[in-house]
């Protein structure tokens, strides 16, 4: 069976920044245009490791729509919907978790990794060892060709796809075993040039107004070995530099480098000409998010709408599942 | 919160037997008097040992509920319904995991001893890890006060009064901590005097033919001591005895356990009176059954009623489950 779909989520853990527009966002919008697209709300997942506190999710899930609609997702050119409103990811997980092996749980390195790095939540659940068999049911349940993930979220990927075989190989071919479409490795930096996070205090939110982010901007750390400004920076090193690649039209980057490594702009100026690429670059997404709060059923209908649509979609694989397990009453 | 309600469930895996009408049923028809009763077809359940070739689960459900209704389960009286109807229990189930240490499941006592003693199948599955789970979501969805219990279930109800608490203590006290009924321990052993079941060949099922049960009888071992017709024998050894117990008039088996004792009774003419007390016992059900069975709309009739009742009654419990975990959207 060969279509042309895509399916992805992401967790209502907080506001977006620019490392999750870059990094996903980005990918996702130019994705609706060129398949059809599934886009959802992964609230279930979220209580995988916020199940002691879950009542900030709540607030979260619009918030989610709200960052992804302001960003160019289209609900009338893709499907945005939230996964604990579409029940049948819940019976396809229980099913699923009949066939998946422990042992390729208990091996999966995100699993681990996750154990030794989160210390301050309790992932010792069950619910946090079947993560990838939950998010395997998020996306087979839709028979998507093409999953969009980073190089660093291919195992999982791999997983979804090893699950989606034993089950073929089990009942007869009838889950579509997906495809990596890996996106560009367009990363955005946080303003300390670690990996941009909210916890790392490092992060520009997509609804930060700019006088929140002028003094980030200006209080970032260039090239530490420029010392004066009449020394010549180099851009490879700099914090800075990055922000120009995304967001500076290319002849301007082309100028900025040139002005650098020559001592013919500095630092000050530099940051200028960034805070006027990120003006650019988040204005339309502040106006649409506004237009968005203002009328703050508009994100509740989009939901609503989306659900609906993935709802149907999913009994409709459902069916079939039901069938070739002879569980079709 | 005191309510009378219990419930309870059985794998569909086979026709019952005696062992299973004795063991389970007979409580199970006398509580459908005394309380609000649930009872259900634990099919899902049945997935996490024959996950392989499920196929024949299908023809088994409706074999169940005509076991039931036949040995006297009336379902005017108590809520007899099918698991995988009832989608509600998918998604506690996937609650739940996010809150059960797995610690606890790997402790089971019962998961490490069918691990090594059932080794024709593959257990090492997600889901049959998480068996526990399940069963806690099948039960605390209905918030009873009681489940009836074997002595060897005590653990699995206790972890799902941990799980109980567990949620209660994370949300808020409100599903039920429900307590064990414990089952009087009238056990049928199977006709060569080990445990009843269809593997060891041992069993009188319940749907079983009269000409088919008197073979079986006349080839009981009796108390292998007594060799000839004039030896005294000796009830407390004897595979035939239980059964007088369970099934043949008190005053009756006074005379024959004086007349075995005494040789004044002989094992030929106690099997005779056994097969007239099995007559009796198993003729109305088996009347009962022919009926069922001439209708087949019937079961489906009664589990789609069921279905319904037990769907409300889920949704009622999880509108307060996500009520609690802020998922009320």
């Amino acid at each position: 069976m060969s279509n042309n779909r895509t399916v992805s989520g992401m967790r209502p853990t907080g506001a977006l920044h620019l490392g999750h527009y870059f990094g996903v966002l980005k990918n996702w919008v130019e994705m609706q245009h060129e398949m059809e697209a599934f886009f959802f709300v992964a609230d279930w997942h979220a209580l995988t490791s916020d199940f002691a506190d879950p009542t900030r999710i709540k607030g979260f899930v619009p918030e989610l729509v709200m960052d992804w609609v302001a960003s160019g997702l289209d609900p009338q050119k893709c499907t945005i919907f939230q996964q604990s409103q579409v029940k049948q990811h819940a019976e396809l997980h229980l099913l699923l978790s009949m066939i998946t092996p422990l042992g390729w749980l208990e091996r999966c390195p995100t699993y681990k990794e996750q154990q030794q790095q989160i210390t301050n939540k309790d992932l010792g659940n069950y619910g946090f060892l079947g993560y990838p068999v939950l998010m395997a049911s998020d996306i087979l349940i839709y028979r998507p060709q093409w999953v969009p993930v980073g190089q660093d979220q291919l195992p999982h990927l791999e997983m979804t796809r090893e699950i989606c075989r034993r089950f073929n190989h089990f009942y007869g071919e009838y889950l579509v075993e997906p495809q990596a479409r890996l996106t560009p490795a367009a990363k955005c930096p946080g303003l300390d040039g670690r990996k941009m996070s909210k916890s790392y205090g490092n992060a520009i939110h997509l609804g930060e107004p700019m006088e929140d982010i002028i003094p980030k901007v200006r209080g970032m750390k260039t090239d530490e070995n420029r010392l004066r400004r009449n020394d010549p920076g180099n851009p490879e090193v700099c914090n800075l530099f990055p922000y120009h690649v995304l967001m500076t039209a290319e002849d301007r980057q082309a100028e900025i480098r040139q002005g650098c490594t020559s001592a013919g702009l500095g630092c000050v100026d530099c940051k200028k000409i960034l805070l006027e690429s990120l003006e650019r670059f988040l204005t339309p997404i502040h106006e649409r998010r506004r237009e968005l709060e203002s009328r703050p059923d508009t994100v509740w209908d989009i939901l609503r709408d989306g659900n609906a649509r993935a709802r149907e979609e999913a009994e409709r694989t459902m069916e079939g599942v039901r069938q070739r397990l002879s569980f079709d009453f």
